[in-house]
């Protein structure tokens, strides 16, 4: 099973970036991986129109027949094992492609979160963008690392 | 009102480590604020034994008086403005001093959750100690931008 990870612009925190590339980099010894860095919208308009054209870029970057999970504070929240279930349950029914949307600090629009199948919240808190991004991608391999009986997770 | 956090350990991650002392920096505009690395103690007895131990060095570090919060993901989650509340209520009780202890892989004692006024939990996913260790300083920071009525937490 292919984890899309949909990013609106770079990660701005170089540290951060740093981590996020260290567990990519791990993650993709379990399973495959790509990150896909979308090119802002100019925030030239009103606010609700810009996130509804941030929410129809991360629409337009999925493909056809995608499983999407769209990131958000207000979502379903999991434990690291429930979570390590949901993505064995994914790949049992013959799951092939699974894209993740993060919002931007606005949130998603309302056509990305009504047309995801999962909302996943990660914390009832509300992190940057780019921690966002961090604790994702660290669960992912946290997740691979439950399902394989691995130490790490421990 | 000064916020203290205990860490049992340096932190492992160098990139994780710089955004902690990034957020540190800036929280202290806002407020007083101490991070105490604790001397971990040597694994060489049964897990139980180990976390009680752990666990005795942590409450030992506190002084008399302090609002003692102990981090565990099986604890109450808040939203950042609901947590950014919860400082501002200590602060017109006049609390002084509040204490932030988080455990290792394997939890806290049952002495330190048993002796906290607050179990704080950032998310009901397990996450590493270095990150959760981000996760808090970049919420206590978050809150003092939300009180202030900053822009950051937007």
């Amino acid at each position: 099973m292919k984890h899309e990870l949909l990013f609106l612009g770079k990660t701005k925190d170089p540290s951060i970036a740093k981590s996020i590339d260290e567990y990519a980099g791990r993650l993709k010894h379990y399973t495959s991986l790509s990150i896909s860095i979308l090119k802002e919208k100019k925030r030239s308009k009103q606010n609700r129109l810009f996130i509804e054209d941030q929410g129809d870029l991360l629409l337009q970057a999925v493909s056809k027949g995608t499983l999407v999970v769209a990131l958000d504070s207000r979502g379903i929240e999991f434990t690291s094992e429930s979570f390590a279930k949901k993505i064995e349950t994914w790949e049992l029914h013959g799951t092939k492609h699974v894209s993740y949307m993060i919002g931007g600090p606005e949130g998603l629009s309302e056509k990305v979160t009504s047309s995801a199948n999962l909302i996943l919240s990660l914390s009832k808190m509300t992190f940057t963008h780019d921690m966002v991004r961090l604790f994702l991608i660290e669960q992912l391999y946290r997740a691979y690392t439950i399902k394989a009986g691995e130490k790490y997770h421990k």
